[in-house]
C-alpha cells in the first residue's frame, strides 16, 4: 500500500489530495486547498510554500505527483502558473518524495476515459473512484485526479521504483 | 548602511550579487552563480533552492531584489523562468526579507543610464561601480547590477522603509 500526494498547482488557489493506493484499489484520505491570499508575490509564494509543507507534514505521503502545466498563449497566465508549480514540485522535493508530472490529458483519460472532459466529469468520476470522500472544491478534484493517474501508474510495470 | 542581495533567475544558472550601499556609496561583497545540476525540474528546484539559501545564510543581506521576468513568445522558456523565479523569491522571503522586483530596463537604465542596453555594456558599468569587483559571470553581473538598482530605489523617498 502507498499513499499518494496529487497537487493542482496554482497562484491562487493549490489544489491538493491524498489517497491510498493498494494493487489498484484506492481510498481517500483527504484533500482542500492551500491560498495563497494577499501580498507580494513573493509572500504569495511563502504562504503557498508554508501551507504545502504543512499538509506534507500531516499527511505523510510516499509518493507525490504534479499536473504539468497547460502552456496557452497568455504569456502573463503561463508565467505565474510557473511559479505556483515550482512551489508545487519544490514542497515534495523537500521532503524526499519523487515527484512525478502528467500531462492534463493524460489525467483526465486516467480517470474519466478520455483525454479531453470537462471538469465537471473529472469531479462525478473522482468521487466514483474514491467513494466518500467530499471535495473540498475544483482544484482538489483535480488534485485527486492526478493521485489517482500517479497509482495508476506506479503500478504499471515500466514505471519508477516506488517511494 | 545596507547590505543588499540582487538575483538574476534562471534555472540553469542563478546569479546572485551582494553590495553594501551607504547613501549612494556603494562597495561589493561578493557574487556568484547557483548552478541548478541534473536531474528532474523538483530535483533541479531542489538545488537551486539548497544553493540559493546557503548564499543567503552566509552573505546576511538585509534587502534582496529581483529581475522582473521578461515574458517572451517561447511560453516554454517562459514557463521554465517563471518556476526558476518563484524559488529567486522565495527564498529571501524565508529569510524574512522584503524583495524589490525590477523590470529589466529599469535595471538597465539605472545601471547604464539607458533601458536598452547590452550585456557588455552592464558588465562594464558594474565594474565601474564597484571597483575591485570580479565578476564570475555574466548572470552574476546582471545580478549585482539588480542590487545596484535597488540600493538606489531603496534610498528614493517613495522607496519601502528599509529592512
Amino acid at each position: 500500500m502507498v499513499r499518494v500526494l496529487g497537487i493542482d498547482p496554482g497562484l491562487v488557489n493549490l489544489g491538493w489530495g491524498v489517497i491510498e493506493a493498494d494493487r489498484g484499489r484506492l481510498r481517500h484520505v483527504a484533500n482542500g486547498t492551500c491560498h495563497s491570499g494577499k501580498g507580494s508575490l513573493a509572500e504569495r509564494l511563502l504562504t503557498l510554500h508554508a501551507r504545502l509543507s504543512e499538509v506534507i507534514a500531516a499527511q505523510a505521503p510516499e509518493a507525490a505527483a504534479v499536473e504539468q502545466t497547460f502552456v496557452n498563449k497568455d504569456a502573463v497566465a503561463t508565467l505565474k502558473l510557473g511559479q505556483a508549480r515550482a512551489v508545487a514540485l519544490l514542497v515534495p522535493a523537500q521532503f524526499g518524495l519523487t515527484v512525478g508530472e502528467y500531462a492534463p490529458n493524460k489525467v483526465k483519460k486516467c480517470v474519466v476515459g478520455v483525454g479531453h472532459a470537462d471538469k465537471a466529469q473529472v469531479q462525478h468520476m473522482v468521487k466514483m473512484q474514491l467513494p466518500g470522500a467530499v471535495l473540498s472544491g475544483p482544484d482538489a478534484a483535480d488534485a485527486l485526479a492526478v493521485a489517482i493517474c500517479h497509482a495508476f501508474y506506479m503500478d504499471a510495470p515500466t514505471a519508477p521504483v516506488r517511494a
